[in-house]
């Protein structure tokens, strides 16, 4: 079964904003065994969709169109739909249901222009949007099965698992191709030192296709497998992965794709531990990572983001002499920061960053990029200095606060968390 | 002058990498007054990219190719370009010059596999990469003139502004239609409320275009022009971005594409004033704000995100009795915390968030959604109550964030920031 995604909106069109959709669709329509031949963008001019959407129908057996199911004037997908189908629109109750029973629920009033989100092209088959106000649709233009869903990536990612990919099963039945790919996380390695380590693994597991995906400040290996039994696909993707992680070695972070927060979060509860952060040039990053966990509040008590050198003091309790001897950026002053938190808040381990992330702030000795990382716990407490190079404050801030938490990470698993 | 971009390689066609090329290339195209129509995406099938090319040779004026131009076997954008020009491939030995100096100045050994990348369709003209062992080219297919650009980022834009724009400039010559987009973010109205109160812009203001875009917690509206006299579109954009601006009122938060942070911090800096934080459920997202802006550390001073009781009562001195008063996602709470932090940290203003971002914590008084701001000046402090129905725990924490700092601002402006 063959099939392509169409991205709609003029902001994609004209650059305004990276299509990020596209990709994810793509991702789980192969995982279902659907074999994705092309993407396209398109912008709001009707013309141009509805004879977009015509050329596509000749190529494919089904595609996944998103945007343009919106209250405004420029969501014209619907429409582009029915002139392409070849069909009028019509008020579809169903939809209109839709919509209403999300303003219901939110007790929010709803607007004229959102009746317009039901005018649907007749005969399709309205597919239930749960968290939006968008309904999506299918339509068979031609030979080919459109699904229409809304570009809020959110929305998007819902009706996708909710209505695409059981169609697609269903629609395959027995001549399905069970496709699966294999996350391996890892962080401290350069791309190129990843692709070496693991370099062979296609050729000790035939079948099994291998690639390496930057996810700054982490390299991710993936494996992708497609067979006809799941149940030996599983196996052999198993094996394969098993081989990569020895070879990976501590740098792994995780086997199916669990975040960095996710992985230390379970290391903490699995020993009834609790964290507490001084942050200084990581500005609040690693507890709004850690933070992202539900349930973190289980182990997560407090972080003291301390940007100026009186709050380090007055809060953390760093003494005067250090800061005045060693300066913020320094492996003592580090480590005096995760002491103090974790004394100031009763928590069972201490992390502490100070650093320089840019673009201002660089000195000879200690240039942007620099960062004095803190630990402290029940055994004792030290402070290390690292420098990156990417120069960019952003960047400087996720990979100081990924390489903090990886020494965290590090220090629960020899404690045997 | 039309155009369109297509971006080849398996692993955009597959969803493992996401292709942000296009957007980047749309938008300088645009701003070169070209119209971008449509973006493609293929993968590394020699066939299909082959008659993509020619499909699209149809349709538009020029097009820009990224990828494919690597040394290894699954680069095809070369032998696909000869096959759809109807010319053979020739040895280019200005190509191979650049493959070669390249290794010259890294003084690295050349593989005899990089010479491939010199097998040129015949009549191309190479474009030079200064960055990089790929050299791209531009040809002719049918009226239709393609740039191939190599698909990493970096050398990519490299070889847009160097070769591309240049080009583009010269071919439109007096004819250039002068294209900007004015982008005015909104808080606190929904998609269709700030779709209606703009209507009307495009009868107005003739020829300007509208478009309106969801950037999650923000709306943007998004006023696009395209004219032969720049300063006649810069003169129109200015009025009709006014015109939307009044109607949107104390919603406007920018009028350029600046960040809540962004404009907070510029208005502290404007009355050298200090912002300090105490961030319960926003866990740390403020402060991740607003220190993602170069130079925050002149106005924040402090964020202290309280997950737990203990650590409101320890580190903001908020009152026990209120806590088992009121409970911590109280009015009162959040007022106490932001005059706790305000104090600890000696700032002008303290800002605090106390809420439920969920999936857990909420109740039928207080469900998941709600949050509590606190705001402290010279002139006093307050606490207010809000209701988010977005469910999501990420979704709460950016929209609980995004409305303090709204809060924030409000009072600066009243301040007379």
């Amino acid at each position: 079964m063959k099939a392509e995604i169409l991205a709609t909106g003029d902001e994609i069109r004209s650059g305004a904003l990276v299509d990020s959709n596209s990709a994810f669709i793509a991702e789980r329509l192969e995982e279902s065994g659907v074999e994705v031949v092309r993407h396209n963008s398109v912008g709001d001019d009707l013309q141009i969709l509805a004879s977009t959407l015509c050329e596509i129908s000749d190529r494919v057996d089904m595609v996944v169109v998103t945007g343009g199911l919106g209250p405004t004037i420029d969501d014209r997908s619907a429409e582009a739909a029915a002139k392409a189908a070849g069909v009028e629109r019509v008020f579809n109750e169903e939809a209109l249901e839709n919509v209403e029973s999300f303003f219901r629920k939110f007790n929010r009033p709803m607007t004229p222009s959102n009746r317009k989100q039901a005018l649907l092209p007749e005969g399709c088959k309205i597919l239930y949007n749960p968290v939006g106000t968008a309904p999506g649709f299918s339509l068979n233009i031609g030979r080919c099965l459109f699904f229409f869903l809304p570009g809020v990536p959110y929305e998007m990612k819902c009706m996708l698992s909710g209505h695409v990919v059981p169609a697609m099963n269903a629609l395959q039945g027995d001549a399905i191709m069970h496709s699966r790919v294999k996350t391996i996380s890892t962080f401290g390695l350069t791309e190129s030192l990843v692709g070496e380590k693991v370099a062979g693994v296609e050729a000790v597991f035939s079948g099994i296709q291998l690639g390496l995906r930057a996810n700054f400040p982490q390299i991710q290996v993936k494996l992708y497998g497609r067979e006809k039994e799941a149940t030996l696909l599983d196996e052999k993707l198993a094996r394969a992965g098993k081989w990569a992680v020895d070879r990976l070695g501590q740098n792994v972070i995780s086997e199916n794709g669990e975040t960095m927060e996710a992985v230390v979060g379970k290391l903490l509860s699995k020993r009834a531990a609790t964290i507490a952060l001084a942050e200084s040039c990581t500005g609040g990053l690693m507890a709004n990572w850690l933070t992202n966990v539900a349930g973190s509040s289980d182990y997560f008590t407090f972080s003291g983001v301390t940007y100026s050198n009186q709050a380090k003091m007055d809060v953390l309790g760093v003494r005067p002499q250090t800061l005045d001897r060693y300066g913020a950026v320094h492996e003592k002053t580090a480590r005096e920061m995760a002491e103090g938190v974790r004394r100031v808040a009763g928590a069972t381990f201490g992390l502490s960053t100070s650093g320089i992330a840019g673009p201002g702030g660089g000195t000879d000795n200690k240039p942007v990029g620099t960062v004095c990382i803190g630990f402290s716990g029940p055994e004792g407490s030290y402070g290390k200095q690292h420098y990156f190079t990417f120069g960019k404050r952003l960047m400087n801030k996720q990979i100081f606060s990924m390489a903090a938490l990886d020494m965290l990470r590090k220090e629960l698993l020899k404690a045997g968390g």
